[in-house]
C-alpha cells in the first residue's frame, strides 16, 4: 500500500489551494472538515451534493485537496481519517482559506432560491 | 468589431476569479490593475515576468480576467484600457480577491531569494 504523501507547509503553493477550491463539492468538504476538531472518512460525504457521488471521485477529491496541502489524512483499517491542515496554510497564507469558503457560502446561498423558483414554475 | 462583453456582479463567480486568478502571470497583472486607478493597455505588461510575453498571450490573459468579472475594458483607437473591478467584487465576496493577491505577494517574496542563490552559484 502506498504510503500518503502531504506537502511541507513551505510547499503549498497557492495555485494548488486554488485549484483545490475552486470546485463546489471539494469546497463543501473542506469546508465540513475545516468547521470540526474531528476526522472524516471519505464515506462520511457520500450524500454531499444533490446526486450521491461515487466513492472512486470521492477518494480523487479527497486526494486533491490533500496534494493540495489543505488536509491530512491517516489509514485507519480500510477507512482514511482527515483533518483540516487550515491553521497551518493560515500562518503562510492568512485569511485566504477562510476567504475563499466565504466566498463559496455567498454564492450558494445565492444561487438556492433561484433552483426553487425553476422547479415550482 | 465584437463588443467587449463584461458579467453583471451578480454572475460573477467565485470558479471564475480563482481559476483567472491561479495563473501567477495573471495575478501579476491583476494586481497592478488593482493598485492603481489608471487605465492600463496591454502592452504594459510586455515585460510582466522574466521572459518577454507575446501581445496574443497578454490579449488571452486579459480575455480570462475580463470574462472572470476582474476587469473592465474599454476600446480606445487599437488599444484596450482596462480598470480593475475589485470594488465591484467586494460587495459580493468580500476580501476574496485581497487574500489571493495577498497570497500570492508571499509566494513570490519567498521564491525571489532562492532563484538569486542559484544564479550566483
Amino acid at each position: 500500500m502506498r504510503p500518503l504523501s502531504h506537502p511541507a507547509v513551505k510547499d503549498i503553493t497557492v495555485e494548488g489551494i486554488l485549484h483545490a477550491l475552486s470546485d463546489p463539492v471539494r469546497v463543501h468538504i473542506f469546508a465540513r472538515i475545516a468547521a470540526s476538531s474531528a476526522t472524516h472518512t471519505c464515506s462520511t460525504f457520500l450524500n454531499v451534493s444533490e446526486k450521491p457521488i461515487p466513492k472512486s471521485t470521492l477518494s480523487q477529491h479527497f486526494k486533491i485537496l490533500r496534494d493540495a496541502g489543505l488536509i491530512r489524512s491517516q489509514r485507519q483499517g480500510v477507512e482514511l481519517q482527515s483533518v483540516s491542515r487550515c491553521a497551518e496554510i493560515d500562518t503562510r497564507f492568512p485569511g485566504l482559506v477562510g476567504a475563499i469558503i466565504a466566498a463559496h457560502a455567498v454564492q450558494s446561498k445565492a444561487r438556492r432560491p433561484a433552483r426553487k423558483r425553476v422547479s415550482v414554475a
